[in-house]
């Protein structure tokens, strides 16, 4: 016997966990069929060529690497690796499927992997839920992403987020207008670090970063609302995309548009956008943009596109802090016990048709003394369990159980299997 | 721009194959968690000491294996790997857990990953679909294992399968009586290629791997139905899961008790079983079996176990060339059209009381000729398409068409609403 372990930065996700999990994977995947997206699944491993160069020299030390198989192997050689995130693999798929329907809409819910170094509550494999619409310009489909987010998060219960939206090239404009257009990107970096190290903390890295004082100064200016010219575009657009939001269902008072809000990824090209849960204390849950020159990188034909991202496990923690799950602890609703074996066809019989009925049930599968099933039952967090003794079977009946009221009664196995297949229902 | 691949072996899912891919793994899911099994998820990459070992020498060979971040990589070390099954990562799971109450019942429906020579229909990336029970004796919990195959495929369409049932220890008998105890494996992988080489080959490859014509003589005998003295046991068990798979609801025309049956895998010690289709040309589409011995390599302690495992992609495959699929091209139903500009929060009011009402709605996103817009909701395969022009606006209706039947009728948006939601509940 060898000692065990899981990979660094790996977890498993036991049944009570995986409940939760589920019942999020499940709404935020109706809400987006209801936008009309569609289901659409890359495979865990792409050619190392197609994701490297794509997320900034950061992004790409944490692309996990496949080794070749076969001789390659023995020389330590890579061609494949594990994908960084849901949106280079999707531009792949649209640039080998031109047979492919614009605007193409599709939705992926999906792990991915990224060799970050593992802290408390990050993991190395984690899930995204994206919606991406690939072929439509600048407006409605932009709109639809914020309004399909607002909609997930409103589905699972949460009632405090605020949807924060800016444009990059409000942003390009900006810092043209500090005569910073060469160092766009060092301003967005120490930018995008604003919710983290405050306005000072700012300040300082701009200083470090060698912008002047008075580009500082004017930069501050520039983003607690002064005009800036060159950016009625982006400004019309903002504009715009809040409004057909709004008439696609968004709560006004939930969206905030923000100069500072810069998002890392190289990739956008217009709006951005995050939605942060106010004292969630985990920051971003959702974020995305429009990203018009993705695809192009490998299609060489410009398509337009735009998407937005859940990161299901921030969700899922912020609803297990907060209670939002309703108290679950297995899917099992009925455990059907072994009186003893001259009575287990009468259980099997029992066991089968509340199942034929579309109830989740369980038998004794050790048959225990009666009490042992009963703690075993218990234990599992089952609502119902079912007795069927020489007595009952004599008298065509079976004793059901109700553990959450305590209460229990004999009568016919139709009516138990009624009974509970009711209470279901009922919720 | 460089010319795009996906990775050798790998495959991306578009909508209309995910379509399906999603209904039989929502069917599945469904039928285990009717049993009593609950979900796990595992991680994707094990240490790679997990799973060197468990697979025989061949299955070693195809394990993907990940490169080490950091100096590591430099130097083409591995640390991690791609899971090969979910049965090894399950018995690591249960070690590292000994809080689990046992029985300990779980699915988990997921990819694994085998670096096996591409082929027509193979590919390196496919889905498992496996429920196992861990800690509970041979008998109720291994008949659970085909009721529970059995009413899925059931619930599948399936009505043309066998399961085929064997035991380890009768095959182990079975050498000891041909006096090749020490040569069980050369005999189980001969025996093993019955279907594909035939008898004749069977035998020939028996005598290649150095076993004489006396014995050769004697195992065909054994096979075909003589006795074996000191398969009681075996035989026993096999009689006895027989019976209570049926007690459970297994049909049992479809069970077959068959000596020849071996399974490839190393870690089996009690009955094995696979599921193959009449006429599939596919051949096994469900395996599994006890392997008592494999939890105990992690844990230290020996924990009985057993499972089945369903091939998600076989089972996709035969049911699309069966037409077992409802004839569903889009999980979209309704398309609203935009007459014009002005039109358009009308358009967008309508699309949200349909998404409101639990209908999956869409909006043309990219307003052009309304031909054009019905050609796209066509080509895409919704069944209807609204329309609201400024006549039906200014009479508060809206253009419902049913693109299935050609019928169109103008209604408030209300009725359109409630037809459409009514639509989808009939079917």
């Amino acid at each position: 016997m060898s000692k065990v372990h899981l990979a660094k930065g790996m977890r498993d996700h036991l049944p009570q966990s995986m409940i939760h999990r589920q019942r999020v994977i499940a709404t935020i995947q109706q809400v987006f069929a209801r936008y009309g997206f569609e289901p659409l699944e890359t495979p865990a491993m792409e050619r190392i060529e197609t994701l490297m160069g794509k997320y900034g020299e950061e992004g790409d030390k944490l692309v996990f690497k496949v080794l070749k198989r076969g001789e390659g192997e023995q020389r330590g050689e890579v061609d494949q690796a594990l994908r960084y995130d849901l949106t280079v693999p999707l531009a792949r798929v649209v640039a080998m499927n031109p047979q492919l329907v614009l605007p193409f809409k599709r939705y992926q819910i999906a792990p991915v992997w990224r060799a970050d170094k593992p802290q408390k509550g990050r993991f190395r494999e984690f899930y995204q839920c994206d919606v991406d619409t690939i072929g439509a310009p600048c407006g409605l489909a932009d709109a639809e992403c914020l309004a399909v987010a607002h909609d997930a998060l409103s589905a699972l219960g949460f009632t405090d987020f605020t949807i924060r939206l800016n444009d990059r090239r409000l942003l390009r404009a900006l810092a043209i207008e500090i005569d910073a257009a060469d160092r766009e990107t060092d301003m967005l970096v120490a930018v995008d670090k604003l919710d983290k190290i405050g306005r000072d903390g700012v300040t300082a890295e701009l200083s470090r970063r060698g912008f002047a004082d008075a580009q500082i100064a004017r930069l501050w200016e520039l983003l607690d609302g002064a005009p800036i010219p060159g950016a009625e575009a982006a400004e019309a657009t903002l504009a715009q995309v809040t409004e057909l939001a709004v008439a696609m269902g968004v709560d006004p008072a939930r969206l905030r548009i923000d100069r500072t809000l810069a998002r890392g990824l190289d990739y956008y090209t217009g709006p951005v956008y995050e939605i942060v849960l106010e004292d969630g204390g985990v920051g971003t849950v959702t974020a995305g943009g429009r990203y018009d020159g993705l695809i192009g990188m490998f299609s060489g034909r410009e398509i337009p596109a735009v998407g937005i991202s859940l990161g299901l496990e921030r969700l899922v923690v912020v609803m297990e802090e907060r209670g939002m799950f309703a108290d679950q602890a297995t899917t099992t609703d009925v455990w059907v016990t072994v009186f003893s074996d001259d009575q287990l066809p009468a259980s099997l019989a029992a066991v089968r048709a509340f199942r034929d009925a579309g109830v989740n049930a369980e038998v004794s599968l050790e048959p225990k003394k009666l009490g042992k099933q009963f703690k075993a039952a218990d234990k599992r967090g089952v609502r119902w369990t079912v007795v069927i003794g020489p007595d009952e079977a004599a008298a065509g009946q079976v004793q059901l159980k109700d553990l959450r009221s305590g209460e229990g009664e004999s009568l016919s196995l139709a009516a138990a299997v009624a009974r509970v297949a009711g209470a279901q229902t009922d919720g």
